[in-house]
């Protein structure tokens, strides 16, 4: 099996690193700028780790010369490695959001591909059916909670013919950490501030705190079970007003504090019910939803911590619902979660026995 | 893809019924008097209702007579399928232990095998390594909480090449439900009566009691990680003395009472550390220990309620564990992983498209 690894940020290098520890190589790695592509069958371990470290360094990878390695761009590299690359696959850990520049055409060459990038399967319904069209082209299991076991427990059972009722999860380590501390008693600018200082958050926290990112996990986990909304059909809850918007991020930083009471207000409200306040999306048959809501606090959602990620599945058959929790959010998972799914697409060619044996 | 299942109760017959209706053949079935096979490519649904009601009403197939089936011995069956099937699968959902009589010469054969059956898993390690040396034939997860996702879970983190450092979980739908009635101050024996009238517990509920059923579920996950246990080495506690092993189920019934206090004690002792008793398996790289434990309030697994299962994976990467929650027994869901486990073989002959679209 060989990768081409568009998006060589912190995801993408990891995967490089994490796939050469189990002898899988990686043929190409790609930036904005274009895709280094090994001139050998594969990088080397030290090829890939001066590339790394120049890339970490700030240099684009059309500032990196190499003598094993040549620069091209995304099409024909594509072109490139469907020719020259045995079992080849593309992983897309970019945040890039236009499917016909890499991805179909690697589709349309009979290259599989594997997705931690949300943007291609949350845009228009016609590039998500064509991104999926074939079930043995593509694993998405990075798009959802990281390297948890999310889409793979969906496809289960849909596989089996269960019917589903409801997909309930907090789907984001951030907005996660922020509510577990405002049930803390701690104030929403201080735990905004010390979340964005910890980099829990985008460097812009309204990334986060739009409930965008949110809502496009759940585009997703609706496609894949036949639905065809668009983000524009779901009803998204920003944790701030919409006035708050297009002001600069000082601007927005200093502002925070006039949130704090009507955050408050809302943590004290589900107190009051005795429940807990969370940001959840849910996916039902008639829509979708992202936003605050108050659970019980004996139900799995109300004992999450931190910035670990839930989803729960009612179905016809699981009426008390599937769980699966953990971290949602993190390098070295979210790589691992990538490299799963290209063992779920040639594992054999890997590994012939079950597990690590 | 067409399915041959091996086992025809409760489980078999669900199997039968799920498959037909997401449009996957069944073209033989079978008990301990031999394999009914259909001449045809498969049954039709009301020759599969025919027989499942025959069987139901108390029949063994070799008693069924239908024009559309013939009766042959497991390796004319197997035999018969390999040559003449579509994509066929072995289905194993009996108890039955020996895998040369069906299993092992349906591999032989090229046909790939989905076992809910945990003993050919558990048996010698000679066996257990011949059932799982190809991976692209062979599926086990409902061999451990049904249809949970617990070994494609296992799967995904070894294949990443992540390293497992704890496996702990509560894998038995009736040790859960009788742990957590003890919790809510049921006494012992009161408890495993109710369970047993409510059919939560095997005909002898020693059968539940004695831990052989979680420790042979904590072996088939040891195995998969690589590790060489057996059953004998695995340390496991019976809830019951030694000296109740071997009468008579009535006089086992009868004698329950006595251990109510034993059992009593542990509770409140866990109970005056502010800790919850439950009943897990754990494996380590060390060994695998099956028995009660004292477990912290705030761990999911002290909120785990009923017969829920519950398995956490501890690794190098999920510092914070990745946790599977939910029902892990019933017919329904048992046969639901069975299934997905046969999609996942060759799920896109039956399905193109991501899911159910």
């Amino acid at each position: 099996m060989n990768l081409t690894v568009f998006g060589f940020g912190s995801v993408g290098r990891v995967l490089c690193r994490q796939a050469l520890d189990i002898g899988i190589g990686v043929v190409a790695v790609a930036d904005s700028t274009g895709v280094l592509v090994s001139s050998n069958s594969s990088f080397s371990s030290e090829e890939l780790n001066t590339i790394s470290k120049a890339k970490e360094s700030g240099k684009r990878l059309s500032d990196i010369s190499t003598p094993t390695a040549t620069l091209l761009q995304p099409l024909d590299a594509v072109d490139y490695i469907a020719k020259n690359s045995q079992s080849p696959v593309v992983a897309d850990c970019s945040a890039y959001d236009d499917p016909s520049t890499y991805l179909l055409p690697a589709l349309a060459r009979n290259v599989p591909i594997v997705l931690a990038n949300k943007k291609p399967l949350t845009g228009t319904m016609e590039d998500f059916l064509k991104l999926t069209e074939r079930r043995d082209f593509i694993r998405l299991e990075s798009t959802v909670g990281a390297g948890l076991p999310t889409m793979i427990t969906l496809r289960r059972i849909l596989d089996s013919g269960d019917e589903i009722k409801k997909v309930e999860g907090q789907l984001s380590g951030t907005l996660g950490y922020i509510l577990s501390a405002l049930q803390k008693g701690d104030k929403f600018s201080d735990v905004v501030v010390d979340a964005k200082a910890k980099g829990f958050t985008e460097p812009d926290p309204r990334d986060d705190l739009s409930g965008v990112d949110v809502a496009r996990k759940a585009l997703i986990i609706s496609r894949c079970m036949g639905q065809s909304f668009n983000l524009s059909d779901i009803e998204i809850e920003a944790l701030y007003p919409p006035e708050f918007e297009d002001i600069s991020l000082d601007e927005f930083m200093s502002k925070l504090p006039e949130l704090d009471e009507i955050v408050d207000d809302k943590v004290k409200s589900a107190k009051g019910k005795d429940k807990f306040l969370r940001y959840t999306a849910t996916v039902k048959p008639e829509g979708i939803r992202a936003g605050l809501v108050e659970v019980e606090k004996a139900s799995p959602l109300a004992s999450l911590e931190g910035t670990d990620n839930l989803i729960s599945f009612e179905t016809k058959w699981y009426t008390s619902p599937t769980v699966v929790r953990g971290p949602g959010a993190g390098v070295e998972v979210t790589a691992a979660g990538v490299l799963s799914d290209c063992m779920d697409l040639y594992g054999s060619k890997v590994r012939t026995q079950w597990g690590n044996l």
